[in-house]
């Protein structure tokens, strides 16, 4: 990083929310993949106006500026893999209202999702989006990524509850979008065009977020299934019988068994499924729904149905769904993790497809994840030091695209294209759909200072 | 219009798709408002290919094209104010698919909004958007102008409902935009930047639509308050209690007496206020949820609540809230309905404010709409025939949008800018705003051919 730059960007911001040292910067080269590139300086912006100014400033100088929250992107798209600036969100992470009478809270980008979500449900209130990191993501980072999470099956995700944003633009402006109004049809709807955008049209500097009323009551039931058809198939008759499940959480047999081998928790190793399921909403409501998924998991062939009597049990029976992660890593030191989805009714002809394609590249698939909205994880375990292995990998990956394509789904449910999936993206949005997508890109980044690299340029 | 482009244009469809006749252009010079402009050739495509082929006409002989539906838009969107080609796709109206497994239905955007949720109801699934006019608007003009309606409160608008899009852009080429999943973050979200968009990006051919299950039950009440705070303050209170009503419909004193004149059904002339308020979903659930409305709008002060016992008592309920428009219109021919929203809690403010800027310029009005979300139709009734009068109702226009800016609000809730709003859309989004919308707009028509003078350029 030329020393000007640097010592311009002192003008902007204090010394300490600047850091130039290698083994500093070092620590800002990762998000949650395996993608990595060192940025030239990390700044910390404490306000919209210290924002716009660097950003004014790297496009001047052409300098490539890659916005980020916590890192825990599951699609590059946060990583300097040109280097320049890594621009910090993380000290703008003020609530700075929560109103209880129009159902909404104002936030800045840093603020992590878990700590909104504790503070809008003291006062009865509910933010849905529920990202597997929200312990350590952040609110920025949901917007820009759009992101999801099991709950997502019935709320919706991220886009769904933005309202408003204070974006900074490519160029330094700072443009203000939506606003307080659950309704808003005046202009382009530049909320929605933002979130999502992964940092490649503007830096969210502010959002007003859109809450409802905290559910009444929640109630979890786990479903053992010999097979993911049974399980699916249950997914299905759940909705037909006009139940809309808060999560519909699918684990398969590498999966369970990972998972039972990490907690020696009893899970049944020999199940081809499992299904969690979570209503909420008003009590008579949950209580009568709990019954009918039941119901519905013991007619299509459940082998074991548990209904969580409290609290605490329903804690138990998420505990195998949390575990994932952390489980299916005791098997191999690196997960691919990917989240092509499909229509819900081609979820069982897709776990066909993946088991059949690990087995072609003779690789370990765990798959889990939203059977509900068929938005599956399947998690490829694998050995980064093993070249050979990890050429597998790519072509598994590959195919396991193709076949989502085939089967009418998308890339990317809720991790985004990043620089992960940016070689694909012609293969879903098409020729026309990347020319669009490349001509408003330029009309707010001429100069491609912001995340260049992501999403648009595989 | 140049014989050459209409013999082009014979080329492209069959004689009996194409209108030159001025009486028959004639008929496709208005829309819901008191704009006015006649189209020099009126076009019914029935293909994909013909709509693309008949925009690359127009775009390379640079004439403009002005989509639209069935022409119930309240904002002037699709009037042609500089003549050229008046697009109708009215002809391309098949529901192609209701997928009752993937809860989504596939069609064109001929397709009438009431049709369309009869269709779906028949197997049990539910199309909420339910704008006024959903007995003769199209799905595609509801997704040009993101329409809204009184289940909004509870369901999201139109923009909630686009899974993906087919769009032929204004040169002419074929997008095709989300898809069939729920979830999908592959690329920018260009489904939303077109929901909502006015016929200014592009022309929607084909739509993706999610569909939920149909709600179990239905349950209606009607409460009468002195005042219009009293009211509001009950559907304040009516969400703290954890309800979110499907409907929450105001009507003030002035409706309510041109409603009572107008069918004479016993109304009471005396109120402030009444509201309509509906809960749906499941049985046990919209039970006890009713009862707490009527209990919340009782101790609120309600003078009378009245909850409807079946579906003819439903209906009975409704037919004040439906009769309105044509009610009002039964004081003065010009109706000037506008959908300037504001934050819930600010609708008594903003009620305040209507009423003085009516009064300041001694003007009719009538006040009802969507209070649960702000979304509240103050609508002013005059004689065009009366310049006078025009221009005080034009100061008052001014007014009511400046009233809703200073409120935290929005221009419009659901009615969309079109040409009556552009000269007022910078006051809301500023420089910034508009920038980058016609940045956008001209990175996907370069010659400006598609609704030229609407949104952007008031």
């Amino acid at each position: 990083m030329k020393q000007e730059v640097i010592s311009r960007m002192h003008q902007i911001m204090n010394k300490e929310q600047i850091l130039t040292n290698l083994e500093d910067r070092m620590t800002y080269a990762y998000d949650g993949t395996m993608q990595t590139g060192v940025p030239g300086v990390v700044v910390f912006p404490r306000t919209t106006r210290q924002v716009a100014e660097a950003l004014r400033l790297a496009n001047r100088e052409k300098i490539p500026v890659y916005p980020r929250g916590a890192g825990t992107g599951l699609s590059g798209g946060s990583v300097p893999e040109q280097g320049g600036i890594a621009l910090v969100l993380t000290d703008m992470n003020r609530i700075l209202e929560v109103d209880t009478g129009n159902l909404l809270a104002v936030v800045e980008p840093g603020v992590v999702t878990e700590a909104l979500q504790q503070e809008v449900e003291r006062v009865g209130l509910f933010y849905p989006p529920d990202p597997g990191s929200l312990k350590s993501c952040t609110i920025g980072g949901n917007i820009a990524e759009n992101a999801g999470g099991p709950r997502a099956l019935k709320y919706g995700v991220t886009r769904d509850y933005v309202l408003g944003l204070e974006v900074v633009t490519p160029t330094g402006e700072i443009l203000r979008t939506g606003g307080k109004t659950v309704k808003n049809v005046t202009g382009y709807d530049l909320t929605r065009l933002m979130t999502g955008s992964e940092g490649t049209l503007g830096v969210v500097t502010r959002a007003v977020l859109r809450l409802i009323p905290r559910p009444q009551d929640v109630r979890t039931a786990m479903a053992v299934f010999a097979t993911v058809d049974g399980a699916a198939e249950a997914v299905a008759e759940v909705s037909r019988r006009g139940i809309l499940p808060t999560t519909l959480e699918l684990m398969d047999d590498v999966t369970i068994r990972c998972v039972e081998n990490y907690l020696h928790m009893g899970l049944p190793v020999d199940a081809g499924a499992i299904l969690l399921i979570e209503v909420d909403g008003f009590r008579p409501a949950v209580d009568e729904a709990i019954i009918t998924v039941e119901k519905v998991c013991r007619e299509l062939g459940a082998t074991g149905v548990e209904v969580a009597a409290g609290p605490a049990e329903r804690e138990e029976l998420w505990r195998a769904r949390r575990a994932v992660s952390a489980a299916i890593v005791q098997l191999k030191p690196t997960k691919i993790s990917e989240d092509a989805t499909v229509p819900r009714s081609r979820v069982p002809e897709m776990v066909r497809r993946l088991k059949a394609i690990a087995q072609k590249y003779d690789l370990t698939m765990a798959i889990f994840g939203h059977a509900g909205d068929g938005n599956l994880h399947p998690n490829i375990l694998a050995d980064r030091r093993d070249p050979e292995e990890m050429a597998r990998v790519e072509l598994a990956v590959e195919e396991l695209f193709r076949a989502a394509m085939e089967l009418e789904g998308t890339l990317s449910g809720e991790h985004g294209i990043g620089s992960m999936k940016a070689p694909y993206l012609p293969l879903e949005v098409g020729e026309t759909g990347m020319r669009v997508m490349r001509g408003i890109k330029a009309a707010l980044d001429p100069n491609n200072i912001l995340s260049p690299g992501k999403m648009l340029w595989g």
